[in-house]
C-alpha cells in the first residue's frame, strides 16, 4: 500500500490552471509513482523475544507489524522522502510501528528496547521534511516506530496560569478544538497543521505562521516530561528560572534522540474574538524587509506578519497580468490581527501608519483572507506538482536583520546556479514569515523540472544552498530541524566541542544509543 | 584588608532612622566587624610551576596573590558571606587572582591551568549572592581567581539588527553608559547594577527590574563565546533556530561550571526619549496580583512592573502612619513606562484603565519616582544593618500564577516559624518584580536581629524556606542562582537524570573539573 497524499483526503490538491501553464513553460513532462502494490517493502526482522517483550507493555493490539501500517511510517515529506516511495523504495520502513497508551508504557517500550537492542524512532505526526524518521538500523536488531498517536488527551487546563498540558499525540488541529472549546487558542499554526502533532512540535521546535502574536513553539512551552531508557525527566517549575541552564531548551529541538517526550505544559490565549488579515504592497524585497523590521522592533506587532518577493508575489497572483494593486510588481506583505476588537483594531490601525511611513499601499483584506483561507493548501500541491514532473521542494533559514540581503541573494544564487547546471533552470521563491527584533526567517520554495534523477538532482541543489546558508553565516534551519539531511551541515555550524556535548548526554540518557539513530548527533 | 561594603564609596549606606528605631523595637545589639588586619588569610598554594605557566600566558602583572586581591576576590555578596567575611573568616579566597586579556588568554589560562589541576573560579562582577564564587578546592592544587575585567570592550554595535556584543568584563553600568553613547539602552538594571558585570549576567541568568519592557538577561542574549579547557564554544547563527537544541540556553546559568563567557551579542533598544514612572495602591496583595497578572496577560505591559505586600509597603514607606494614598494599609504597585513619548504614554493610559478596572487607586509619579531614585540603594543597607546586629538576607522564587499564594504563604510561613523559633522573630517582606504570561518571581526580605550564632541561625531558616519552595513545586531561585547554596534543592528539583546529563556535559568541555568546583552540579 502507498502511503496517502498530504492531508484531508477529502480536499484533495491539483494543480491551479497557472501552475500547470507554467511546468509546460518549463518542457516537463508527467513521471506517475509506481503502483501502491509495487513498493518494495523489506521483511520485518524485528526479533522475536523483542517483539514479545513490546507486547508485554503494550499488548499485541499495540504492536503491528502489517504492510499498510509500515508503509505508512515510512520517513517523512520532504521531496526525496515522496521520490522514494513513489519509486517504490520503502527500504527505511520500520519492523513494527508500536503504540503505547500513556507515559508509563512509553518508557517501558524504551527500556524494553533498549535491552533488546532494537532502534527506535519516535513517531508524531510524522510530518518531518528533513529526514527526521529515517534511522540508521546498522548495529541493531531491529527498528520500531513508537506512534504516540493514543496519547491523545487535553490532560488540564489551568485558567489563571493560562497553561495548558497536552499529550504528544495530540494532533495540532485537535489541540486547537479541545483548547476552542474551553475558550482558549494554543496559536501554532505551521503549514504542517493538519498532520503535525504536538509531540512533534517540541521535539522539531516548530514554529507556526502566527508566530508574530502567539510565539514560537519553543516559546510557549513552559513544562514538558521525556521518557528516556533510563528514566524520567520532568521539568519546569516556573515560567522563568535562573536554577541552571534551562533545560527545557535541551529537550526542545532534540528530535526524538534524548528521549521520547510524552506531554508538554504550554502557554494558551483566550480564543479570539476579533480577526482580520490585510494585504499591503512594497516596491521591492528590500522596501517590505524594512517595513517589518520596524514593526517587529518599535511595534506595535501584528499577530501574523509575512512578506513575499517579487517571484512569490508573482506567482501566488491569480491574475496572470501579475499586478498588485493595480501596479506591476511589488511584494506582498500579509499583516493578520487577532484579538479583542478594540485592541486588535487599536493595533492594526497602529500598524498601518507604521507600513504607510515605509512605503507601504495597503490592499484591503482581500489578499489577506485569501492567504488566511489557502494558508494550508501549499503541501496538496507537491504530490500533483510531482506527478505532472515537476520538481519542488522548500527550504528556510534565519539571520540578522543585517544579513537577511546577503543570505537571500547567497541561496537564492546557490540553487538558481546549480539547477541551471543540470539543464533544469528553477524558478526560486522567497518569504519571510517569522520575524524578531533582531533578524528573520527566509524562506524559498524552489520548482523546476524533474531531471532523470530527481533525488541527486535535487541532492546537488540542496548541497549548494547548505554552504550557501553556512558561508552566509545564517543557520541550517528556522523551523524544519535538523533531521538526517542537515546533520553535516548542522555540525559545522555548532562546531566539533557542541557535538560533543550532545553525545554525552545522549550517553547518559541512552546509553545504547537506541533512539532515532543517525538524527541530529 | 576587609573587602569594601556594597556599590559606590562615595555614596555610603546609613540606616534611615525609621529602621534603626525598628531594629530596637526588635531588641538587637550592635555587632562589629572584625579589623582588616585582624582578617584570617590563609597562606596562598599555588605551585611554582603552575604559577609560572600562567604567567606565561598573562605576564607576571597580570597574576596577583596579594592580601588585598585575594581578599577581595574571596565570596560574594549573600548574608553568610558577609558574616564570614565580618568575622574574619577569608578561608575561601584563592591563592591568585589572575587577569587575562582577551579571549585567547582565558582559553589559554583554563588549558594551562587543567594541566596543572588547579581549580579555577571565574570572576565577573564578584556580585554572587547563592556562594557562586567559593570553589571547593579539595583535590586540586591550587584555586585561582579568573577576573575578566580587562574583557571590558564594547566589541560592536549591529544598529539594523539592533545587536551589541559585549565582553564579560564590561560591568553593567559601563554597558549602559558606553551604549547611551551610542543612543542605545540594554535595558538591564538588577539591584546589583553597579557592580555585576556582563559576563556575569549570562553565567547566573541575571534579570533586571525592567525585564516586563526589555526581558531577562537570557532573553537579551542571541549569541555567546565560551572558553572551555578543552577549546572555545561559539553560538547564536540567528536569533532563534530549529537546529537542534538552543545551546545557548545550556551555557546561560551554567555559572562559570562548563566554561567561562568571554562576550555575548545581546539585543539592545533605542534608548528612551520619555519615562515615567507612577505609584499604585491596592487594597491586597491579592488584588494587586490580580492587577499585574492581568496586565502581562492581556497587555500592556509597562516597562517596570512590581508589587509590594502590605508588610513591605508598610516598611518602605517613610511616613510612619503607614498610608498609602491617604488609607491605611494596602500594597504599593510601581509601573513605569519608557520609550518614545507617544508610545509610552498611550501604553500608561491604557495600563492605567486596565489598573483601574482591577480595583487600583492611582497615587501619582510621587511614589514611582522615589521608587526609581532608591532602586539600587537596597544593598547599600546591608552592612550597617549587620553593624546594628540586624541580619538581613533576602531569597526569591517563582512560579506559576495559580500557585502564587499558596507559595507566598508557604514560604512566610517558614522563615516565620523557623526564625521565631530561635527566639528571633523576623519581619518578612514579599514583593513581585518580575512578570510573565503564566507566572511571577516572589522576592522576599527578612529582617530580624541576629542570635549568637548568625550563620546556624539563617542557615536553619533557609533550609526551612527551600523546603517551602520545594514543596509548592516552585523553582529555587529565579534570578539569583545556585551557587552551592541552593545546589541540593536544585539537584531535587531537576532530579538525578537531569543532573547526570550536566556533568556529563561538564566532562566533556571541562574533564579534569577544574571550572568552579562545587558549584551547580
Amino acid at each position: 500500500m502507498q502511503r496517502p497524499r498530504w492531508g484531508n483526503p477529502e480536499t484533495p490538491g491539483s494543480l491551479p490552471a497557472i501552475a500547470a501553464a507554467a511546468l509546460t513553460q518549463l518542457g516537463v513532462r508527467p513521471r506517475a509513482a509506481v503502483a501502491p502494490e509495487d513498493v518494495s517493502l523489506p521483511d520485518s526482522v524485528l526479533p522475536a523475544a523483542a517483539k514479545a517483550a513490546i507486547v508485554g507493555v503494550v499488548g499485541a493490539d499495540n504492536v503491528v507489524a502489517d504492510r499498510h501500517a509500515r508503509v505508512q511510517h515510512t520517513r517523512g515529506y520532504s521531496t526525496p522522502d515522496l521520490l522514494k516511495l513513489r519509486a517504490g523504495d520503502a527500504s527505511d520502513a520500520p519492523d513494527a510501528v508500536v503504540y503505547p497508551g500513556d507515559h508509563a508504557e512509553v518508557a517501558d517500550v524504551l527500556r524494553v528496547a533498549a535491552e533488546h537492542d532494537v532502534a527506535v524512532v519516535p513517531f508524531a505526526g510524522g510530518t518531518s521534511v528533513v529526514g527526521g524518521l529515517a534511522a540508521a538500523r546498522d548495529g541493531f536488531a531491529g527498528v520500531i516506530a513508537l506512534d504516540v498517536r493514543r496519547l491523545d488527551q487535553l490532560v488540564a487546563v489551568d485558567e489563571v496560569s493560562r497553561t495548558a498540558t497536552l499529550q504528544a499525540g495530540v494532533r495540532g488541529i485537535q489541540a486547537e478544538e479541545l483548547l476552542r472549546a474551553k475558550g482558549f487558542t494554543l496559536g501554532q499554526f505551521p503549514q504542517s497543521y493538519e498532520g503535525a502533532s504536538i509531540g512533534g512540535y517540541a521535539a522539531a521546535r516548530s514554529a507556526g505562521q502566527s508566530s508574530a502574536g502567539y510565539g514560537r513553539f519553543d516559546e510557549m512551552v513552559v513544562g514538558l516530561v521525556l521518557a528516556t531508557p533510563t528514566g524520567t525527566i520532568e521539568l519546569g517549575t516556573a515560567p522563568r528560572s535562573a536554577a541552571g541552564p534551562d533545560l527545557r531548551q535541551l529537550v526542545l529541538g532534540s528530535e526524538g534522540t534524548l528521549g521520547v517526550i510524552t506531554s508538554v505544559t504550554v502557554k494558551i490565549h483566550p480564543a479570539p474574538a476579533h480577526r482580520v488579515f490585510e494585504g499591503w504592497r512594497f516596491e521591492s524585497f528590500d522596501a517590505g524587509a524594512t517595513a517589518l523590521r520596524r514593526l517587529v522592533q518599535d511595534g506595535p506587532l501584528p499577530t501574523v506578519l509575512r512578506l513575499s518577493d517579487e517571484a512569490e508575489t508573482a506567482v501566488n497572483l491569480a491574475d496572470p497580468s501579475g499586478k498588485l494593486g493595480g501596479s506591476p510588481g511589488g511584494c506582498l506583505v500579509i499583516a493578520g490581527y487577532e484579538g479583542e476588537l478594540d485592541e486588535a483594531e487599536a493595533r492594526r490601525a497602529a500598524a498601518a501608519r507604521s507600513l504607510t511611513v515605509a512605503g507601504g499601499t495597503a490592499l484591503g483584506t482581500t489578499p489577506g483572507e485569501a492567504w488566511r483561507e489557502g494558508r494550508f493548501r501549499g503541501p496538496y500541491l507537491r504530490d500533483p506538482l510531482l506527478d505532472a514532473g515537476g520538481l519542488v521542494e522548500t527550504l528556510e533559514t534565519a539571520t540578522f536583520w543585517s544579513n537577511v540581503p546577503a543570505l537571500k541573494a547567497a541561496v537564492t544564487t546557490a540553487l538558481t546556479e546549480a539547477l541551471a547546471g543540470q539543464g533544469t533552470p528553477p524558478v526560486v521563491l522567497c518569504h519571510i514569515s517569522h520575524v524578531y527584533p533582531t533578524g528573520a526567517s527566509l524562506y524559498f520554495t524552489v520548482i523546476c523540472a524533474q531531471a532523470d534523477d530527481p533525488l541527486a538532482q535535487w541532492a546537488k541543489a540542496k548541497e549548494s544552498a547548505n554552504a550557501a546558508i553556512r558561508a552566509t553565516g545564517a543557520t541550517i534551519t528556522h523551523h524544519h530541524g535538523i533531521g538526517t539531511d542537515h546533520r553535516a551541515t548542522y555540525h559545522e555550524e555548532i562546531g566539533p566541542l557542541a557535538v560533543a556535548a550532545l553525545r554525552a548526554v545522549k550517553q547518559t540518557w541512552d546509553p545504547k544509543g537506541i533512539l532515532n539513530p543517525g538524527v541530529l548527533v
